[in-house]
């Protein structure tokens, strides 16, 4: 049996992506220049979360002048090059961030990507404030999920446990639009894991689709991200359909995307550890690496 | 062992559903008076996919006079409300189509009223000509996958045999924005069961999300709905990964729209199908009805 606790079992992460995570908040790349209102920007593979968050403040294009931001996340078919040659064509300066061919600003391919990526965007737009929020919020939660903090007091492990040999349910509050998809991309990447987002109209997915095989014991975990009518209906349903609910704990967040992003957080960390009890490295994959040269 | 040829195993198909998804081309309510452009339309609840598809043609709100068509799914905890106020505070008209409170147009709950608001929405916004094509499409496809052809001529039944104690993985053409979602949800209604739609950046969803446990062998089939090179790279990889691969044949449908409605009509039958598989009525559960009532 592994060891969340034990120095020995966290061989299998060769990279030491605990140091990513744990040194997260600020590690993003500065903007070196002004850039010139009004905004748009379109992002890409692993860098499309980071362009929806972006969207609460920011449009997708523009319509004249500004500033085109094109974050190229990689695995997009050639969707982010036709993006900047139609932003060419406008009278809008192109920004390409990412990596991939020719960009302007680097961020290297890396399961906590979507951070820096939205954290670049902030700095860049006037969203500073946000950004800080984000950053402390994120940087209190660092202190306590690391590995040196023991599976008793530690959150994370008590979750990346309870999700072991299960499939998540991603149950999230009404209010984080596109956070169910975002955790699953990350669980993915770094458990090498699937999970379930359910569709838009989630309550009845939860109520329909546990009906037929639910005597049959898939062993799933509801995790349920923030308190609302919708949450507290879901777990109603889900309570007696699933094998067990996994609620995460009040994260010290102030406002929408500071607490989207502690919770996606506080999730890479329980897949940081779920990696580990399943002996694997928890970053990227090799093959991953061979798909990027591909597409 | 149950026969999808054998009359005796419909018996727990209580409401006949099989008829609802044989005449369903055609069931829709026709506008009974015009209405007056532009238009919007916001869908909750079971109405989600129709106002998505209709987001092609019409925005989702109006800035000024014409028509706002609200599509009332159920489920929603007074977001249809909130969005018919809002629209009366404009000068635009709202047509509150579907269920629970009161409406102008009724379309009763039902796993394939997706279906029926989208065609309303066709019919009363000039989309008519799409429209047909729809119902030629589904039409077509009615006649080769009920219950009357046997198994051996009937891909639905194959699908659903196929799918049988197994997790569907939904792999869908780029084009396809949302379908993924939607064949999830009637998947759910119609089968009682569970499946896994990707997140944005499918791809890389694709090659990690199977590495922790695919020697375990979660019993998934990928489900593949259309031709690009997404799904071409998505077969690929998931080839070696899933327990069996199933490709859609092709339907004979023309235009994004009534591709899209073709491949869900198609997918209805195989939920179908297997419901009657694992002997259960493949209707509107009881549980959905009372939490209709709660919402």
């Amino acid at each position: 049996m592994r060891n969340l606790d034990s120095h020995e079992d966290y061989k299998v992460d060769k990279t030491q992506l605990h140091r990513d995570l744990a040194g997260l908040a600020g590690s993003f790349p500065e903007p070196a220049e002004e850039y010139a209102a009004p905004y748009g920007v379109v992002g890409y593979g692993e860098a499309w979360w980071p362009a929806e968050l972006a969207h609460h403040w920011i449009p997708r294009l523009l319509t004249e002048g500004g500033t085109q931001f094109v974050l190229q996340g990689g695995l997009d078919l050639g969707a982010a090059a036709g993006a900047v040659s139609a932003a060419e064509a406008s009278d809008a300066r192109v920004v390409r961030v990412g990596f991939g061919g020719k960009v302007d600003v680097a961020i290297e391919p890396h399961p906590l990507s979507p951070y820096r990526y939205l954290r670049f965007l902030q700095q860049a737009t006037s969203e500073a404030e946000t950004g800080a929020r984000v950053d402390r919020a994120i940087g209190a939660l660092a202190s306590q999920l690391g590995p040196e903090v023991p599976t008793e007091d530690n959150p994370a492990k008590f979750f990346a446990w309870n999700l072991l040999e299960r499939i998540p349910l991603w149950v999230v509050s009404e209010r984080y639009v596109g956070l169910a998809a975002a955790l699953q991309q990350t669980f993915a990447r770094i458990a090498g894991s699937i999970s379930i987002a359910p569709p838009p109209g989630s309550l009845e997915f939860f109520i329909t689709a546990l009906e037929a095989r639910h005597e049959q014991g898939d062993p799933l975990a509801a995790v349920v991200v923030g308190e609302d009518e919708r949450t507290r209906l879901a777990l109603e349903i889900l309570e007696t359909r699933v094998d067990t609910l996994l609620e995460l704990p009040r994260l010290p967040a102030e406002g929408l995307i500071p607490e989207m992003l502690a919770a996606w957080y506080f999730i890479a960390w329980a897949a940081y550890y779920l990696a580990i009890l399943y002996g694997r490295d928890p970053a990227d994959a090799e093959v991953l690496v061979r798909l990027r040269e591909e597409t």
